[in-house]
């Protein structure tokens, strides 16, 4: 479909979204401020899943600190979509999502996000080494060492 | 489940709407301003099932002149929700939308809107008797006189 | 201007609002949601000034439980704006706020809202009488018995 | 101030920015998918200040295709805000907007961003050389040679 798309492993987490009338914007297309929405709204998708469990974001450890974004084609209201979320790897003290937003009936890659996120003391809010049980809950997840 | 509620008429048209995480403000619930969101959303939903195709808003011959909103209890983000719109009534030139949120699993209705809508000539942008094929297909849905 | 505007009462607030890019919808214009998004904004700008500090959100003790708007006419781009607001009426356990949206330069009302709030204990987060201290606040802030 | 700040050249373009009180996440501060709203909105001001004319963004022939972004700090209500923008460099056919969401009174940067922008032809919609208007009102704008 996109020879530019960069993601090297398979996703195992897949959300569909949901589109509003005023996503849209005048240029007729999905402004590029929602795809930051959805891809927001999958990230907690995603940590629900690694951790088996609702999460409260403000209960997860982490911060974003980048956030990298290929926008490869447009998006119009009526397409459906989801945005699929990996962990592609893990640091010492932060790790990186790849995220994609995609048509699900075309397979077409609308664009491509990596979100550097540090791993922090809530008590602190500094950034510290990524606990172990989110290392091993990641890599479960997975399906590969990181 | 709550008394406060006017609907009369049975709803033939719901609509799954997926809240995102920006959508909970500081106080920790779904914003007002997102409910209006979610109540455009499902309206472009219901005028295409009663004209029985996908219709552009641009060719929807419609303008809002009021939006009258009971907002009976708060929403959370975990919550999953509907929008339900029927026709309440039909007049000259104009007609009126009602919309509930409701949490599926409860059935409680979160709030309750109703929404005048103008029939309008989109050449001249001015008000004009609602034509007779909007007429039958609303009263058509809606399975009653109007 | 627009004599369908219903305010009999003199505004002591008002507020510029700045629009985005992607306020705008496909229509062209603002789009409905945004316009509570700027009573919103207003609102607690309002709340500040009878209160003479500013204040959080979480610590005003209130709730909407009404919304009625009327919209008078389109509101695009690039119009200077401001939002009106005042103490229209206080009841018992409740008030009643008046909010216009206004083009700056040409005077003209784009939308007129009104929000029935109602005071609450945040403590047991239930309707109780609107305290003194606040109606003195709201009284004094708008030159008028109510 | 921030030492991780990346700009190398002054910027000749800020613009004043309002928060709104939905713009502010369940965990306290400024929602990142705001400051992407809070770009665009200072894009369109600066091409407009480079052309010396008001634009209409659909007028404008320029997609983005990627988004690159580093988050410094977090980002509360009552913070006065300010946009930088500047063209960063301009290659064949894209060139680089650089931008920071700065506190007007501590002169911190909350987060910086480059946006890489396709020049487009508007008839045709694909890539192409960027117009030697567009570059010399850029370069001009600017002050130095790109």
């Amino acid at each position: 479909m996109n020879e530019r798309v960069t993601a090297q492993y398979p996703f195992y987490c897949s959300m569909k979204v949901q589109l509003r009338f005023n996503d849209i914007d005048m240029v007729g297309h999905i402004n590029n401020s929602v795809y930051f929405e959805l891809f927001d709204l999958a990230k907690s998708d995603y940590f629900s899943r690694v951790r088996h469990k609702e999460l409260e974001w403000t209960s997860i450890p982490v911060m974003v600190v980048n956030i990298n974004c290929n926008f490869y084609t447009q998006t119009f209201f009526n397409e459906p979509l989801e945005v699929r979320t990996q962990t592609e790897k893990i640091g010492n003290k932060s790790f990186t999502l790849l995220q994609q937003l995609v048509n699900i009936d075309t397979g077409e890659v609308k664009c491509e996000c990596r979100s550097t996120m540090v791993y922090i003391d809530l008590s602190s809010f500094t950034p510290t080494r990524v606990a172990q049980d989110w290392r091993d809950a990641m890599v479960n997840f997975e399906q590969r060492e990181m």
